[in-house]
């Protein structure tokens, strides 16, 4: 088998068969394949696409790549959840105290994120000592001692999925769909739950534009994680304008304690707990919507999620004083609050423009080795149907580099479109593929 | 700029502007560009497309990697041919003779192959001592001498194209059509002629497979050079059958010989004395076709054709002493007799099978570092329309690899087609853009 004549198949439209593309990712994995042949398959495939079963078998091989973590010692009802990315998406962090809350084991592996903000594994780290760097069975003790853990994906899990997507990012292959698919559903698979949660957002916020898109990525995840015996369902919900209110790192933290303290963002709790109800149903707990509802409401009054929130922090060394004492976290060293230029109401706030300027300021990193500022951020204090009046304070920024500000200032002003009449607030769940 | 934004765009169906191909093709020859993003952007001008406009700045570009002839010094009136290539092509080895004779300058640098048999200039070197391997000053002073000169396409003119050939070779993008365009405009503008006659195969034994491709190529091959400041044309013909009897290598310089002695092959002649008609034309020499073929017939009559094939020989170290004696030319140990199984008519011979039985007898090469039997070939004793009876020889095998037999003997079998009723020659040319 050649891998020319695989390339040469794709390019003229041809369905790869389990052996074509067994070669292919054990060429990947061995280096028998060149990168520059790599990516002319990529590319065919960009233009070509691949149907469910080819990516059912390149999503098989990729786990089979590397390491597949067994928790069957731990349960046989574990929940993962994953996230296509977002501006402001904080959920991970509250999916998994509520899921310990309701008795229900999850086991997360993240990772960091190249771009606005940090991913979940930065935004942890910006909890003074906390450890995300763990060994497997670290790892697996701490879900079995706590019902949860997170820590950052390691690179022995579905390695040809890194070597596939470090080449995808530097050659315009990263938006293909199947590709994409396959990339997300085998780390969940290689991560070793029984129950996979997707939360794919769509918009302005997030790499994929449209709802249908999303639709159609969302179900070729399902289908494949079916295939691959895995109880999997996906949530769709519009990222147009960020999720909650904080956007960065350590602000994000904040936002995050303060829900679980029971000061709840409409869109955070809408998408969060639609995530966590899933979870609910998928194992056994709580089979109706509304009761669900009723009952993540019932674990956050309680202090009952709060409570698994600090106990996560203490078993993975952080400092969970922080919870009472928010100046514990990284402080910038200037906050800047931006006015409104007119009277009327929030009607839009644009994600992309918020997540440009929160990059600016600080929170994100444009390359691996970048380091980011954990206490830069943006506070949005109005927000979408909510009222504003010429010269308050719609959004707040922290930073420690005063040379952003300025544009950033700028960037805010423009996302935020302020018309004369409020507009109701509308739900964010376009649907949920099952 | 950055390389990626190029191949996104491209990928999304855009237009490259001058900056961008300038960019890229300057990235390939300093190595800032990855192979992998290379081959990315190739595959996606395979989906894409690219328009005259790109074609032209992509083929000045490659032109500018590297050195351009200047000819100015000899003459501004000399012509240069080029062939896509086929089975049995050995038509430079009597369009040179034949110019010179008509008094045109030709200034030819020509390729190694990699196919079933060798390119011109392996053919060239299957006459004892012949030598290919001029310097530019060497060439330029047999040109002036001898009015041509044949020599082995060097490294330092377009080498871009070079380095992008390399790399389409292994990812499955030889077949773009701007591609091939650029790199046969770019080759012929950098070696200094100023007309150039373009040979467009298409068929079986070409590798452009229908008449409508090869038009396309064709149009765009001479817009590119009319753009770039070249008097071109290009002459497309059929290449369903071999061309001539002979195929492989020294049995080519035999056909050639004879030939020029008067020997001529219906379908050689056909397209030979078209494309030098069209010389003819071009340089000021004859704008009638019908004289044109009426002038090449009498210099081919007259001896002087054979005359400058001898003077080419000498000029360039050749023993020529194998005009009159072909046993000086490498001979084969085997010397098989393939027989026809029934009496008829030849009414086809598909050219690829030929190509592959010719390869196989070890006339051609797979990798570069592969060594060619200058003596492997095959001689084709009935052509089309020709009769056959059962147990005649139809063709004649040339080989030292008495194991290639029995399959190059199948080969040829199945090659021919024989039929009851003599079919009547048909002319191969399809057409003439100029």
């Amino acid at each position: 088998m050649k891998i020319i004549d695989i390339i040469e198949k794709k390019k003229k439209g041809g369905v790869l068969n389990e052996e074509e593309i067994k070669f292919f990712i054990n060429g990947v994995m061995t280096g028998s394949i060149e990168d520059y042949q790599t990516s002319a398959l990529l590319m065919s495939i960009y233009f070509q696409g691949m149907n469910i079963d080819e990516t059912t078998l390149l999503t098989k091989y990729m786990v089979e790549s590397g390491e597949v973590l067994d928790l069957s010692d731990i349960s046989n009802n574990i929940v993962d959840k994953h996230s296509t990315g977002g501006v402001g998406d904080k959920i991970t962090l509250i999916f998994l105290p509520l899921m310990a809350a309701a008795g229900i084991y999850t086991a997360k592996l993240s990772g960091r994120g190249l771009g606005h903000t940090g991913g979940t594994i930065d935004k942890l780290e910006s909890i003074p000592n906390f450890k995300t760097n763990l060994t497997i069975e670290e790892f697996k003790n701490k879900v079995k001692e706590h019902k949860t853990a997170i820590a950052a994906q390691t690179l022995s899990l579905t390695p040809a999925d890194g070597k596939l997507y470090a080449l995808r990012d530097v050659t315009a292959t990263v938006d293909i769909i199947p590709l994409i698919a396959s990339s997300v559903v085998s780390k969940k698979i290689a991560s070793g739950a029984n129950h996979i949660i997707l939360d794919v957002k769509y918009g302005s916020g997030a790499f994929i534009k449209t709802a249908k898109e999303a639709e159609k990525l969302s179900q070729i995840m399902v289908e494949v994680g079916k295939r691959l015996g895995r109880n999997i369902c996906a949530v769709i919900s519009s990222m147009d304008k960020p999720l909650g209110r904080a956007i960065g790192n350590s602000v994000e933290i904040q936002e995050v304690i303060e829900f679980l303290k029971g000061n709840k963002d409409e869109d955070l709790k809408e998408i969060t707990y639609t995530l966590c109800a899933e979870a609910l149903e998928k194992t056994g707990v709580c089979t109706d919507k509304n009761k669900a509802f009723n009952y993540l409401d019932e674990l956050i009054q309680s202090g009952k999620a709060l409570e698994k929130f600090k106990d996560i922090v203490i078993s993975q060394n952080g400092d969970a004083s922080i919870i009472d004492d928010y100046t514990k976290l990284p402080q910038a060293n200037i906050k800047y609050e931006v006015k409104s230029q007119k009277d009327g109401y929030v009607s839009d706030i644009d994600a992309m423009k918020i997540a440009k300027a929160c990059k600016n300021l600080g929170a994100g990193r444009e390359k691996k080795s970048d380091l980011i500022d954990y206490s830069a951020g943006i506070y949005l204090t109005q927000k979408t149907s909510e009222p504003v009046q010429k010269g308050e304070t719609i959004a707040v920024i922290y930073t420690n580099k005063e040379e952003t500000i300025k544009d950033a200032e700028n960037l805010i002003l423009s996302a935020y479109e302020i018309t004369n009449k409020p507009e109701k607030r509308k739900s964010l769940i376009y649907k949920i593929i099952n």
